[in-house]
């Protein structure tokens, strides 16, 4: 077998800073977007800042066609209602407005209105078609409001299928938004716990990539085409992950406690962006895994921070809690790494196996965040269905730094049963 | 007066590593090329790597028109005859293949063919007309070929008007490559003496954008489109111009000496396009305001590694000759930065004034690089000349970290004329 040679990077342009967002109609206008559809998280839309940002487009010349009926973790069926709006609103532009949800619902609808066929052609194989788009979207301008998924900087849209009982997703270069605005007043008015759950996701998108496979032991695709996104990590990937994992230690807890800190808040978004540029490249895998299942299998934790009528494990919690078991775990494989990214969240010259482990808890208790799959209603009985689940992910399986078997998976699993 | 309050942030899509360039026909089908302008350097030309490329790209179904009659440093003259050759060959798509003339070439001819009208209409004013694109350009794949100029990266093209006595550029973010393939073989049988040139200039990008003053001391712009291309640093570009600093200090003497040092070589040729992505963003200043006229003024140098018919200084030389006298002078805009990068370029915790020239100055020797304005022939008599030519470059010099008058730059001249 011969080895991968080489890597790719690639960036979604950035405009970052307080106010940035009354730039969208300027930026519409050089995309070249006569009609917008404004896709917004229904929270959002309440908010002052999403009527200035609209009269902001309209300013500029642009028509906006709003659209709110986001779901939080989009369904086929979620998906479907926005791409039939698009397909009714006819726009040659998009705006998103929002979390990683309404992200992907606009890149989403982007897609089927700008390359027709159904949304399952283009789902990952196994389960959908993986079908390319044939030609390329209209522009998306995303205008991130949690620091949280980076899914502004990122090729992929996320998915739950209800009826299969799994979560998929679409991942193509052509997905990326033309253009992300992240500007920190967006966040002002998140609740501790959303930021805190937010921030918890950046930091595992930058260890995971971090500690994920290097580029060059996966084994080399047959044609360029075949060379997945998820390449392993990389000497440009590593850049960005190493940034967010430091920020991340350096900042979030301060974002979470003083939701008038502006720097921290700054840098906890700007953080989430450059992670996803990281994860873009480089790829998340065991946490994010398990993640899968543990949000997807019991609905009964109620988050602080989010609606109060609507129980379910916010996607960064649900990442995190596995976190410390994933990487004492995956610990052997470059124990110097390991060490490096413990360094990184501490700023202290922390060494050992337990010290990834130890600095993710510190945080993780520190922001408020659940220890233990227990406080989401987990037990022992619930370990082979969460096996089984994260066992399905195996395209992000594919790039951990050690490949984990069933056994390797349940052990990781049991362990964040009690937290540890 | 109000500051600017954000910063932008793009990057060029690049993929890395050995062999990449053997992609470059599956990269044109991607981007919808089905008819390429070649524009490769003449001596590129010759070597077996760019007969495999071009075999590459018409294997893959794309046919290759190529054009060789490229210009060191182009001039208006020179770029006329390639915009000439490419309305004659009608392309879709343009590959350059060389080193950073040869790139701003193709983006130049590019320009021409998408959008019609004069060269002079889109050079910056004002010199040029400063005309903004009308229209998108054509896919540019960029290969480079020397790790220095980092013109895959950026959306600058530098030309040379003989006539006028002056060097302008033409600058706007439609002339970024659509995508870079950055392949360390492709800089392999580079002679030592054109690595150490090129190397001292990605080295001068990185330190120069790292130390540009920060982008929230500028005014800020009455509109978004009148944001310059060159913002000053930023935490983004911060991230690459301290990591090219960093990796030019511990692999530009290997990459100088030992030919068969892969690792080095490869890590220039990243440095070299990853200190394009910095400062594209953030800008160079004062050594490369001064290099215009120390590269325009006298033409007497035989650069060693170079074709021994043409007495020129090679720009990476012609920029970091002042390079010690111009950090020694902004020292006092920020002096923990400036030691910051003087720890980066030596690995060691060095501090002070003299810290940053000194580091440059061991790393100019080690490569064989001329200490002294002297060595390319210039004397105290020149001086009124050089400062007149800095002088003219206001667009660089506005990201200073202190504005130098006429006197300082004076000083910071004659400092050079000796090697201080
Ligand atoms: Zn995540
Ligand atoms: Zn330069």
């Amino acid at each position: 077998m011969s080895y991968e040679h080489l890597f790719t990077f690639e960036a979604t342009p950035v405009k970052f800073g307080p106010g940035a967002a009354l730039d969208a109609g300027w930026e519409l206008q050089r995309l070249g977007v006569k009609r917008a559809m404004v896709v917004m998280d229904p929270q959002v839309a309440r908010l002052e800042a999403a009527q200035q940002i609209l009269s902001a487009i309209r300013a500029a010349g642009t028509e906006a066609v709003t659209f709110t009926d986001i779901r939080v973790e989009p369904t086929l069926a979620s998906l479907e209602t926005a791409a039939a709006a698009a397909r009714d609103a006819r726009p040659d532009g998009f705006v998103a407005l929002g979390g990683g949800s309404t992200i992907d619902t606009a890149k989403v609808a982007n897609l089927m209105v700008s390359c027709g066929g159904q949304i399952m052609d283009y789902v990952n194989p196994p389960v959908g078609g993986g079908r390319p788009p044939p030609s390329p979207l209209r522009p998306l301008l995303a205008l991130p409001t949690t620091s949280g998924s980076g899914s502004e900087a990122t090729t992929v849209a996320i998915l739950d299928l209800p009826d299969l009982g799994v979560k998929s997703g679409i991942s193509h270069r052509s997905l990326r938004p033309a253009q992300a605005i992240v500007d920190p007043q967006l966040s002002a008015s998140a609740p501790a716990g959303v930021t805190a759950a937010a921030g918890l996701d950046v930091v595992c998108h930058a260890i995971e990539s971090y500690l994920s496979r290097p580029y060059h032991t996966r084994p080399r695709p047959a044609s360029p085409a075949e060379r997945p996104p998820y390449q392993g990590s990389n000497p440009v990937a590593d850049v960005w992950s190493a940034w967010a994992t430091e920020r991340g230690g350096r900042f979030l807890r301060r974002a979470v406690h003083d939701p008038d800190d502006t720097e921290a808040r700054g840098m906890m978004m700007l953080s989430a962006t450059m992670a996803g540029v990281g994860f873009g490249s480089a790829g998340v895998h065991i946490p994010h895994a398990c993640a899968y299942p543990v949000a997807g299998l019991r609905h009964e934790y109620r988050a602080p921070g989010y609606a109060p009528d609507h129980a379910f494990v916010p996607h960064g919690l649900s990442v995190i809690v596995t976190a410390p078991a994933a990487f004492r775990w995956t610990y052997d494989a470059d124990p110097a790494r390991h060490e490096h990214a413990a360094q990184l969240l501490t700023g202290q010259p922390v060494t050992g196996r337990e010290a990834l482990p130890e600095a993710l808890r510190a945080l993780m208790r520190d922001v408020g965040a659940p220890l233990s799959l227990r406080e989401f209603g987990y037990s022992e009985a619930d370990l082979p269905a969460l096996v089984g689940g994260a066992l399905k992910q195996q395209r992000l399986l594919a790039v951990a730094p050690r490949t984990p078997t069933e056994a390797d998976l349940e052990g990781i699993l049991r362990a964040a049963l009690d937290g540890a």
